[in-house]
């Protein structure tokens, strides 16, 4: 299943009313590796559907097979798990391999303890409405390379607090996680977090971790993000664009 | 340095005149951790000029520390290194943390070994730019979620083999290399990806793995893509939209 069914609130304008929306599904896969014996290889979050090319592509660019001929089986022996059977054993040792991990959260996705997001903020939808001009305005390198994400906090009154880019999504929003830590800000219970990429269970993880009520994006949400915001008590509002939102969990905070 | 200015070839319908732009910087941040000694502890691409909120909101990411008070002092003793002061040892093990790391290429940055391309395709510049249209037709779930990366593979008379999704960029890059694998074609040297994201270091490298010689996107590339395509002789072409594209490295393969 690589699309599923959320419920959600769409705002436009002075509306709001209950809808439902296909978002791209999220979900994590146990690459096992067997020689002898089976062991973890990785956790990857991925989206189902192509397990078997995933493993076997992931595996040739950590460097643990170089061609088809060092597998002997691929077995798929759950949904979000799958052992492939070696003709060798793997010759790295597993620290640089662990290290190598091609994704955000490799190996500890089921680690993060999520918390519950304790905060009576709410804000008006006119407010967050103003989000994506005020980071574009903002953004200074974005303007002459289209090349980095933003991530930028604001006040309830709407005022942008601070704003950082980075090439990479979670470098970001760990920017921002690190100068609320630098104000000695955490938890953020009182702020919300607006991002230029998609929102993924890392991004929306490490935004739980800091306390952080609502997070808002201008592009899609993922499945396993809709899931764990539900879950901590977080507002999660995507296609944040113009006068319009739509708001996947907790819209009670927006009025 | 957050930009850096590139030579590129731009290529408009039929014409093509060299001219330069400015590109994101992505480089590896070495960040350490220390309590009676220094320890590596991860590798971070990023973009350079936060690092110190980088590494706070990382080590927090991460478990590692829970506030500012549990960090003595934080030293940038190089460009790309920064040594974090904490007032207790790490109370995580290190398989644990490693494994966490929140980017694709964490802790592997040097251990790449670039190979050097060995084709000599040549493609036609209209053959390039009917890519986008033909992924878009293909795009399955990105048309009813919006939250889904695409890979095509393409061959030199413009047929697209094949295309993976996934909520994960470098995902769907390690799907197309492990068709690759499974049809026994690596390395894929009359080949041409075409990627829906940014052409970052870890996309870039995982497909000169690959051996496919020319890699297209319609966004913007980083710094560090851009120099492993140049030292790698593969042709990396961004911002490839309508009838037009810019040609970073390599521009003798497209005529």
């Amino acid at each position: 299943m690589r699309v599923k069914r959320f419920d959600l609130v769409r705002v436009k304008d002075s509306e709001a009313y209950k809808d439902s929306d296909f978002v791209a599904v999220e979900e994590p896969l146990n690459i096992r590796t067997c020689f002898e014996k089976c062991e973890d290889f990785a956790i990857i979050m991925r989206t189902p559907g192509d397990d078997k090319e995933l493993s076997l592509g992931f595996l040739y660019s950590e460097g643990v097979i170089n061609s088809i001929h060092d597998v002997e089986d691929i077995k798929q022996v759950e949904n979000n798990v799958i052992e492939v059977k070696l003709n060798k054993p793997i010759g790295i040792r597993i620290r640089e391999l662990i290290v190598n991990s091609s994704c955000g959260v490799c190996g500890r996705a089921f680690l993060y303890t999520l918390n519950i997001l304790k905060s009576d903020l709410k804000v008006k939808r006119e407010v967050i409405f103003s989000f994506p001009e005020k980071l574009r305005e903002k953004q200074s390198v974005f303007n002459i390379s289209g090349g980095l994400h933003a991530t930028a906090l604001f006040n309830p009154q709407g005022e942008l607090l601070f704003i950082y880019e980075d090439v990479g999504r979670h470098n970001a929003v760990d920017k921002v996680v690190g100068r609320l830590l630098l104000e000695d800000k955490i938890p953020a219970s009182n702020y919300i977090m607006q991002v230029s990429g998609r929102l993924g269970y890392e991004i929306v993880s490490k935004g739980i971790k800091a306390g952080i009520p609502i997070i808002c994006g201008i592009s899609a949400p993922t499945s396993l993000a809709i899931e764990i915001a539900e879950e901590a008590g977080l507002t999660l509002i995507g296609f944040l664009r113009g006068k319009s939102l739509n708001i996947y969990t907790h819209s009670e905070r927006i009025y």
